[in-house]
């Protein structure tokens, strides 16, 4: 299948730059065809802005959603822009790689979701009625397609774990995993997380790497999570609230996943329930 | 006192700008100082680099905390870093403000953290031990002061509602109150989002102004949301995991807030309880 490694770091002699080596390496063994965003590499350009369209701003004022729209429907778009949506559409398996900074993904990533996530293509696609709100949540341009997290941290797994201060590793992941893959239709895959990175050798490297491989062998099988799609009939319509009936009571990231097992929370409300 | 409002939006004649214009009036008014770094009007470099040290990169590979703190401890920042970092120490209270764009800050306001929170400044603060692992959540350089998010949104309300499709507000900006507000020291305010920005009219705006105007005139006297300290006993030293007498049984980000009531999950899972 054909793979997307879109990936953050500025250094390639980093453990990132190795576990992207070694990804590319191991997909391509299996006889995949992998092409890599490497940002930092490529400079990519970070902030979202009125010349991201060819044509500018419409009338006296930019508008990033009407003046997105514009541009990716009339062929307007930047060539950047246009040329990672080819990528988009052209891969079956999309991984995202990049280390953990201040909770979130390093701003050249975060630069590139918002700039190649057109209205039109990542958003703002399909029709909104009584009972369809877009086609977002399940359905949507990138429908079909698989997407991962791999992400490195400098603290350790007890300060992500589901009591750990940090809040849990997969709460600080939902408004990526949730919120920038699944909207647009991606099945999500649970991330592979490597904690406490200053601690790092040979050893714990060919372990890490022995996992990380398990995971790229198995993409295609891997079971997604299980999001609950919006337009399907757990959600109401317009208000977008889960229906009074499912997980009745419960609130937070954990009631949008159907078995709760992949949001540390959902379980231990059902515990408590 | 003194304030800085920083602010990410490309417009100066959207919604974002007119509520910055609003903001910096209302605060002068009351006989505050008020300093803005309106990033995209700076041309703020988003993107952290081995550039950010006068030195560069410290033998033969870019390590982004290593290389910080040698640039923070020898005054060997770049200029722009170091200007941010003296407004920081300068302000009584900080305003981040911009719109929630893929349920986060801009790219560019992500590369403001990123850069401007230096090793030694923001992080690796304080000395590791038993009982005290480095000054963060609720001690570190930015101690004494307050911050508080306005952020605005395209979605509803009811969609970042407990029970709504996006999660919880109070969650997709967790990672932001706690992680990057929190943590370097700051007393974390309530935010004040506005929703659904596209049916925007006079009637509208001017009750949203008489809102935030308040919210600005209790700046000194709002109370801050209740985020647990690190330091303080509720935390096993260094697992980092909230001691199990403490809302025992229960997880996840509600957990770190001492009375729940700003994590709706919390409050709910205490309901369940």
């Amino acid at each position: 299948m054909n793979v997307l490694l879109v990936y953050a770091h500025p250094e390639p002699k980093s453990l990132n730059g190795a576990l992207k080596d070694f990804a590319v390496k191991r997909l391509e063994a299996a006889g995949h065809t992998v092409q890599v965003s490497d940002l930092y590499a490529m400079q990519w350009k970070a902030v979202l802005a009125e010349d991201d369209s060819l044509d500018g701003k419409l009338g006296d004022r930019f508008e990033p959603s009407r003046d997105s729209r514009h541009a990716y429907q009339n062929g307007r778009q930047r060539e950047d822009i246009a040329h990672e949506q080819e990528k988009l559409r052209w891969a079956d398996t999309v991984i995202l790689q990049f280390p953990l900074w201040w909770f979130s993904m390093p701003a050249i990533m975060k630069g590139w979701i918002e700039r190649v996530y057109a209205y039109g293509f990542a958003y703002g696609v399909g029709e909104h009625s009584d009972t369809h709100w877009g086609d977002r949540y399940g359905e949507g341009t990138l429908a079909g397609k698989r997407a991962m997290l791999i992400v490195t941290t400098g603290g350790w797994d007890s300060h992500y774990s589901p009591r750990g201060i940090n809040g849990p590793i997969n709460d600080i992941l939902f408004p990526i995993q949730h919120g920038v893959l699944y909207y647009p239709g991606f099945d999500v895959l649970p991330p592979y997380v490597i904690y406490r990175t200053g601690r790092m050798d040979d050893v714990r490297l060919a372990k890490i790497c022995q996992e990380l491989g398990e995971r790229l062998d198995s993409l295609e099988k891997t079971a997604p999570i299980p999001f609950r799609r919006q337009n399907a009939g757990d959600y109401e319509i317009p208000s977008l609230t889960l229906r009074d009936d499912i997980a009745p009571e419960q609130s937070g990231f954990g009631i949008h996943v159907e078995d709760g097992s992949q949001q540390g929370i959902l379980t231990k409300q059902r515990r408590l329930g």
